[in-house]
């Protein structure tokens, strides 16, 4: 089985990360291929960047298509243009927010998020709304963290982390934990410890979400609304998403 | 990895057929195990049969756990005591139903039940709304059919569900359908090869998320709705339950 | 006109609480008699004792059947198993949550209700979601109590519940407060007069609604959902609930 | 016990018919006595007429007060008025539409109300979503009926809803029938047992609930919403409603 | 273009801070007309004063309908009786609460109220669930204020909103905050330059909303619910409300 | 004032018929620039199709704020990418079909969407539950038209947009029919005096409410969601847009 996974922005480092993740749960005979888009922000932390890295990330997923894959994820705590990549193929497509919500569903009453700075908290509850979770959300917890402090002070970054995440479980009543940002998948297993609670990275809950997916072997409905796009014409820069891919 | 399946109803042949869609799709590895309560209703149809259902059901994940287990799975559409199994065991436990409706969001943006005589239909309702599927339900379509008619006339069963899920798709705009109810696992492909839209037997999708949820390693949550039962006296029959299994 | 009230756990000082504070409520010419299923749990604070409780208490309603009741109710302020007793009777079915919840909407335009240790809370917003007051909700707060700290230590128990309703009604703007445990039936008026807005203990409500509900001289609907459930087998030591009572 | 029903409309036939309906189900004790206001609509068929139908309403509560009533109904299916009459007083005050919702929730799992002409449905809806029965209404089933038709053609009127109601229990599964007009408090036993499903009235249900009410001796919360309106000048054909009563 | 503003309440002084704040936005050309009704009360601050100011305010439309105006504006934060209004005319009739809350949803993404006595709140959230809204509310923070504390005290009033406008921006996370009474016009801008983040007064919304719709040319549907009153017999003081204007 | 109206698509007929029907309700003094992007799909009717659309629209959004607009309007009924475009302007930007829910809110109590082929139908759902306006929708009435017959067959466009009109009129109780595409900007006012209820084209309303938002002069909120999106780098085609405009 061969699962793609695409980082939606163009931080090599952060591709990395997520590669780590994925492959630490792959089973064998799962081969993970991680990429990130050829064109697009090197983070996505606002609307703005969620509309622009969508391009380079369908991108990825028509290429897959011709490279013999089996299922895509797409590791952004934002599911960025999840429902168009479901139409362009009949693999399963699995944001990581969705599946690390599916998880949490399955192993504890309530969950609380935590995640980058406050901005960002309106999409996420959103987010949460679409997949229809809102019941099971105990808070958001926002915090000052930029998806590139990752890379730059993981120490500090989990420090940040540690106490949203202890405010929600004694304040707010979280059964469990989710990371709101694919780049602190290194930080779950740590935290977990402290928290004594169940602490989901969405990559991980992907891929074994992922491989279930496949193994089950059925398709994305083409009926209605995941159809194939109509043919059309598409001009400039764009000009090649007109065509097969 | 040993997946214990528990159809709560004490009818063999459901059990059997429902051992059969586990084993079909359970990976080299996955030992599977199906069983029937040791005392209980022959079929579930009514909030009676659900609750009666219930101890016996409990009684085989209590016993699982000296058994070995990985997961649990409750092989019943209404997904009985689900809550109450969770409290119980660290492991994961997955209802049909829920196992199905998961599937169905990831494939499609709508899809419709079709199930069982028509008083089925408001506990299926709510089930959806508590799973928080509401906004991806097309519709549910009862028909005329009976649990146990499964085993005595299949082919008028196919033929009823084959009514019921043309006109979910033609009528209600469902993407997937859903069979609802476990006995009617067997007709799964052959419905859905016909309608050309995906056709999900919560069994298979249940195995499959099992799978998953054992190779990720995350416990069920602890930390308030399924910490374990208060330790407490039971009384009469039930003495039994009071005791640590 | 005979209300037969059950306590759906086997502590008969408990029992004795609600009948007393049922007789305290009940119009002349009402006999009320209070009873505890022959097995199940001492005390229900999970799910797990929740299921593990409904097969003694649909016994009692079944047994009422052929004691020429009037009525029921379900004292217990999680409404278990409510649905499937209406299907086992033509005569009114009350919950005492759904008593209180009912009564409180008529008086007050927000509620707070005051409960036992935090791992309830789940399943009592739950139950205020299920009968559709999820508008009307101003708080759950949870307390330290068990259900049987009633009857070891009253005067703490009064204490700690009364702390959590000032806080209520001074921070969450409730505007009556309902007891979430059928064991708090007598500290309602003490607790009034010391809030002064209205505190409901559900058992008189649920007398009361059962008085008129027997004078309205409606019956439960038999089509659909709460029709008497389909004859057929039962096993082992559940053989019983499958004749007639 | 002296309970007051006001017809908000200026009807005099229809409140006979609404006296009539409460004096059927009075207990032995209970004292009926039904008014119109002295000024206002002759029917209530429109926003327009729900608004000017109001003081009219409201000053019978206030002269209520005066005359030792022990609770109030509204017997108008839109319940006009309700919040601002229960802010007068802290006896009970309920509405028809309400306690026959009320009703219908312990009775039936989904019921289906028949009512006035098409217009009024928009009111009505909105009227059950207020009181969070939305998950229970099967269907809201608009007629060509003005309330005058009822004491001009009894007959036909009766013709008319008996169709609705059908069409409401076959088609949209309501378990139970609910009738949208107080004038139609006559029609329901005969319906009742032409449809097989219990058809309610409102009036006899709030005329049970209010006795209940009143037994329970709970009163109208006074803290926030339903306080007793702030004391201050009403100027012109209003100015004794800025007095006290 | 013509636009009568109606402030539903009798005080002189806020009609002319709601004209002042009219004309200051309108166009030239748009002629602003700001009325008190004939009768009602000095202020509204409960559902009683809501009900009995909406005859002097449907008198005013009535009477608006022979003066050849374009539009009409409700001058109160609860948007009373608004649904009546549409009836009785094709033109445009506009809330302020309602405006103030389409603009807010324009400009932000989530957004706070700051309002006037606690017994308020319940009105006010129920109004934002009715416009649909409530998914876009950070928090109604409620204060000390009475409507006509405004007149007396304005300094101690700008002061007692201030602080309720920082917590709902700084604890809340309000992107805009929206002054939930006609009375407050006057501070909208002050509050702006110390917040930092729009402050809407719902009369200038509204007036420009106005202006809009009338140049739109769309009428009021007349199909169902807006459609003109049945014409009926009004009798007592309200005979003049059944004859036509 | 100067209003930049983006066609998201590039199908320059369509973008004639966007500027002539806002050319027609402009004021004098509006000066109505219609565009498509550089870049992107001839039409929108997919998931995919609106999120390679984003792009070419943004860029018009980044290059109208060296233009000198007042406020810009995104002409495609899916508002594709509308909150993005509200990051990078403190000027109001407006989506037609948002513009379209909000007039018929005004102007009826619930409407219907006529649109195009029946796969776009569960986008334009989740549109109207993001506005906040489900409890206003009667239906959605897809049909077999793609976005390009428009210019193709405008009769045979019509006709079957009278024929959706129709039923949602007569069968779903819309009071106001919306026109689910900009390319039927034309057929309004003909529709309208055919069904003698108001049919709404999002263009005008967009125009309308443009004009009185940059009259307001209130600028949207730049605290938290709408806040300027971080600066970062941008790569590959896309690096234009990691530079200020």
């Amino acid at each position: 089985m061969r699962i793609k996974i695409i980082n939606p922005n163009t931080t090599l480092e952060m591709t990395q990360t997520i590669d780590r993740a994925g492959r630490g749960v792959a089973r064998e005979g799962t081969q993970i291929v991680t990429v990130s888009p050829e064109f697009g922000p090197a983070s996505i932390e606002s609307h703005y960047d969620e509309y622009l890295c969508a391009p380079g990330l369908i991108d990825e997923i028509r290429k897959g298509e011709n490279e013999n894959f089996d299922a895509y994820i797409i590791a952004c705590f934002g599911d960025p243009a999840l429902d168009a990549c479901r139409e362009i193929t009949v693999k399963p497509v699995i944001g990581i927010a969705e599946a690390a919500m599916i998880t949490a569903s399955i192993i504890s009453a309530q969950f609380s998020i935590v995640s980058l700075i406050p901005r960002t908290k309106a999409v996420t509850r959103e987010l949460v709304m679409h997949y229809g979770f809102g019941h099971k959300l105990a808070s958001i917890r926002s915090t000052t963290l930029h998806v590139l402090d990752v890379e730059q002070d993981p120490e500090g970054c989990i420090q940040t982390l540690r106490e949203a995440a202890f405010l929600a479980r004694d304040e707010d009543e979280a059964e469990a934990i989710l990371l709101g940002c694919a780049g602190f998948a290194d930080f779950a297993d740590r935290l977990e410890s402290e928290l004594g609670i169940p602490v989901l990275d969405g990559v991980v809950c992907a891929v074994k979400l992922a491989e279930a997916m496949v193994e089950l072997g059925k398709p994305t409905s083409k009926y209605l609304t995941y159809a194939l796009p109509e043919r059309k014409v598409y001009s400039g820069i764009f000009e090649k998403f007109g065509r097969a891919t």
